[in-house]
């Protein structure tokens, strides 16, 4: 029923590769960051905007399997979907894919809304309540 | 039964820090990485040299979980121990605390050995035998 | 004379922040990176290319004035113009500029070609006529 | 007549390498950062400390020359100096040398103090008169 997926593309940048000659493997979260910064314009929120309200979004949990490498001078395409929101947690799910549609990587990844100061959780209700409403959506395949 | 933990000592770095006020949650990867090498290191191996027999050692999954942030000025503390070898696969876990001993991230990293040009993998035993009875041995407690 | 400039816009990634709350210092070299690799592609060349010829293309010397930060939701945009070229050594100059054209940091990097084994200069001519020749056209503002 | 060198050994993470097989050279940037973070605590002073006072110090300008690559495996050693103080500018140089006592890199870093909300410069002697007259005494020769 969710349905709602957000795709970017991104050129894997030569900073982005080790001596294996691929893609340094942490560098795949970052993509990741990208992917769900993008999945919430897509939505018409903006992660940058949420900062100002003196909250910040940690990332919890992360899982993350690799299957092939990217290369310099390829392009990838992340496609980023919401798999879980509960109104505390949040949970995005990842595919990156290169120009021939092979899958490279996919994980997920678990964030939570905290209070910058302490780091003490707050429901995204609280703080945005119409990108509470728009997750929720979301996952009923209304969005 | 498993006995052997390395640790190692890391000052936080002020490049590993973003804007959250922590650090960026890809870095605890790098850090990882640094307890790997140093686990191995200890057995008496380098990685750098498996590298000059024309083979690799990629990360084919990765989880994480994130506690406590670390901030820069910590030192933190990175446990990293054997999970599992089974000739083929290799699986570290890894634990990183502060100063106070207080657990800040806990996660695993499965590796492989591939041939640097295709990605294709081989037995470790193939390419360094000592290092395979050392694992074996490190699973058995017997080191 | 010298009129080819390549212009590239840049998302701010996350990632790129550190705690001052701005961009990294380091990463805007990352950025004059992506920048010169746009210049040669406006060119048609391409680096990737370049390196499959058994030769890669260090930095040497590089210069950076930090004017503003750039922050993080942000599109920042790279200007980036052939400074010098005499076969042996290019010089690439950059400025980067926020959506307000204001100028937030200028530098230059200079850049040798070498053989991937023993880091050897190598004449770009050597390696790529066309390119070489491309180079002096820009320089002679034919371009 | 200035002697107070800090000299700081660094053991090469695997992802500061890219796919030329050597440091990637924005990374020295950071181990520069690492020895002026050394210079100051073997002054008696902490960077981090200095945050708290809501200041932060942001680079200005900085050079870096690149003589010789660094390598994975590699231990390599940054000695950091001041090169200048006038009470609202700081410049450090940095040389970096590999265990053959064979220069890699050499640069300098220009800084100054600014109030972390607008980045307007104040004196260093406002925040910390201590560290203001350390340096002094570290141009003059007396430290």
């Amino acid at each position: 029923m969710i349905c709602l997926i957000n795709k970017t593309e991104i050129d894997v940048r030569y900073q982005e590769t080790d001596q294996m000659g691929v893609v340094y493997h942490a560098n795949y979260l970052v993509w990741f960051e990208i992917g769900r910064t993008k999945f919430i314009e897509q939505l018409g929120f903006k992660y940058a905007e949420l900062e100002k309200e003196n909250v910040v979004s940690p990332v919890t949990d992360l899982q993350i399997s690799y299957k092939r490498p990217a290369r310099y001078g390829d392009k990838v395409y992340i496609e980023t979907s919401l798999k879980l929101y509960d109104g505390l947690r949040t949970i995005y799910a990842y595919k990156i894919f290169n120009e021939e549609n092979k899958l490279l990587v996919e994980g997920n990844s678990t964030h939570v809304v905290v209070k910058k100061d302490k780091f003490r959780p707050v429901r995204l209700k609280q703080i945005n309540s119409e990108w509470d409403l728009a997750y929720r959506k979301v996952l009923n395949g209304e969005m």
